[in-house]
Order: C-alpha cells, then structure tokens, then sequence
C-alpha cells in the first residue's frame, strides 16, 4: 500500500530508498466502510488523508435545514480533508464521508510538521500538491460565479469523467445544486 | 521597498543576508496606475505579483454580455495573479485590475523556478502561502454554496476590515453579487 504513495510522490520528485523509509513512518493506514465519517463536522481532524482506494465527499450540512451541500470528491490518488480544520486545529466546517468502502493512508498535524522538519525536500512535492489544490479551487470559483449547472455538470465530466462515472446521481445532484430530476434532463 | 518582501518572509522563516540577496534578485520593481491592467484576461501571464502597495481586483469578464464577476481583491503584503495561467504558462481566464495606483515585486515563472532550486528552504515559506491561498479558497467555496449576501458582506468585514473600508461600493458589490442598491441596504 505504501508503494502507491512513493508512485504518488515520485510522480513530482524522486526519493530514494532511505528518504522513503523517512516518508512512510510518518503515516499509518486505515480502512473505513461506505457511510462512515472520517472528518466529522464540529469536530477536531486528527489526520490529513491520501486516499489508496475508494470514493469520499467533503459535504457541510446545514444545522437548521440539514441540507447538504457538497464542496468536493476524492478518490483514489488524491488528498482529501476539511484542510482549514486540519491545519489549525480547529473544528471542523465539513464531514468528509465514505461513498464507497475507502482505504487511506492519514497523516497527523505533528507528524507532518516533523516528516518537514526532518525532509525539507519534501516542501517540494507538498508545495506542487497544494498548489494543484489552489488552483482548482479557484477554477471551481469561477465556475460557480459565470456557468449554470449544464455547464457545470460537462466541465465535471471533462476533468473527472471516471470520478463522474462512479458517483451516485443524487451526490452528483447535490454537488452541481440542482435537484435529481433536473440532472436527469442535463444527462441525457 | 524589498525591506517589505524580507519582513513578509521573516514572518513565515528568517533568511541570512546572502540568502536575502539572492532571493531579490529573482524579483523586478513595477509601477502601475489605477485602471491598468497587471494581467489582461485571454494574453499570456509573465509574472506573479507581490504587492508593496495600492489595490487591484481579480476579474473575469463575460465576453458576451460584457458582465463582471470579481473573484478577489488584493492590497499590499498580498500575493495575487491568475495563478493557473501563470503557473501553467496559459492565456489568463481573468484579468487583474488596479483600483489604486499599484507597486509590485515582480516574478517571472522562470525566476520562480531558479529560485526554488537555487534556495530549497524557501519552499518552505511559499508553502506556507499558498496553503493559505487555498483554505480561503475553500472557505469562499463555501461561503459562496450558502451565504447569502449579507452573511458574505458580514464575512468580508470580519476579515479584512481595512480592505472592505477602502473598496468603492461599486467593487464590493460586484464582488458580492449584488445590485449597488443592494449593498446600500446591506451596509446600513
């Protein structure tokens, strides 16, 4: 399983045997069932998590109306988490649940400060993922500002077709704002 | 006026003189007016922007009905650009705007590179940054899913007073998405 990390990673910078080593003990492993919460809104978030195996969603859930409103998807490969909570170890704004049985490897807050501390090559690769991150985010502002939901639903499935192809349509429904019945009028 | 760009670094991690000196040589000094524009929606991206002073807004223009949306506004001790066309050499999907007269510490891509490869630890630092960049990325995300106007007025004040305070009404809001009439009622 921590092979698919050291992939991940060397996809932007190569370590050697022994950097790895450093790498890998940083990080523990974890499996969660299909529903499960790893980050629960309103409360702390002990790990960042990089996904091996699975399909997750960060969704903020409206205490007064407890509409869901979902902000993102991950699965294999990618990062996932309330990452403002995680960071600064505050409460958490969203729940990052389970969609599909999921595996990851998780990251504590002091364990990443220490494999940075102990690595600093590292920053690197973090740096390159963060910036990926940003810059996604500032893609999904835009879109959420200029393109309706049809728009929206064909740009999802420009970048992400196999991660559309495996959502279930009423998460797909609550990511683009729109009801069940209109996504089915956008895919037909 | 690169005293500026050592006290915001020093901030995050200290740096000797040499390695003070050889980051500001990667930088170029600029002026602009209000109204020009620092990045020109559709044109290719030479630099990121440090800004030492005045005010710019991050717009993207809808070609067709010639509307503006503001993503985000900067002020001095701020990064801002169209990041991804900047860091993936693409032509601009935003323009960046000044409202004020502007000075910038200037970052070539090229420059970028040589100075991360040249001194690793300022990865460091940049990480840092553009973890932050992110989470009010994230933050506005949300904010955008399910605030209303008010709320997201209210949001703007609580964390960037100073900003909000110097904003033309006209500015903010565009920003927020609302009439000029709107935002009267809004700041009452």
């Amino acid at each position: 399983m921590y092979s698919t990390l050291r992939e991940h990673i060397e996809k932007i910078m190569p370590l050697t045997d022994e950097e790895f080593a450093f790498v890998e003990k940083h990080f523990s492993f974890k499996k969660f069932k299909k529903h499960q919460f790893m980050v629960q809104q309103g409360e702390l978030v002990p790990y960042n998590y990089f996904l091996l195996f699975g399909l997750t969603k960060l969704v903020y859930t409206d205490p007064d109306t407890d509409k869901e409103y979902i902000l993102a998807f991950a699965m294999q490969d990618w990062w996932d988490n309330d990452f403002q909570a995680y960071y600064t170890k505050t409460r958490a704004s969203f729940s990052m649940v389970c969609l599909e049985d999921t595996q990851a490897l998780c990251l504590s807050l002091d364990d990443f400060t220490a494999l940075r501390a102990g690595l600093p090559k590292i920053e690197h690769f973090f740096l390159e993922k963060v910036m990926a991150g940003f810059l996604s985010a500032q893609r999904r502002i835009l879109s959420m500002m200029t393109s309706n939901a049809q728009q929206r639903y064909e740009q999802l499935l420009a970048q992400h077709p196999s991660l559309a192809q495996r959502l279930p349509k009423t998460q797909l429904a609550a990511y683009l704002g729109v009801s069940r019945e209109t996504l089915s009028r956008l895919s037909e």
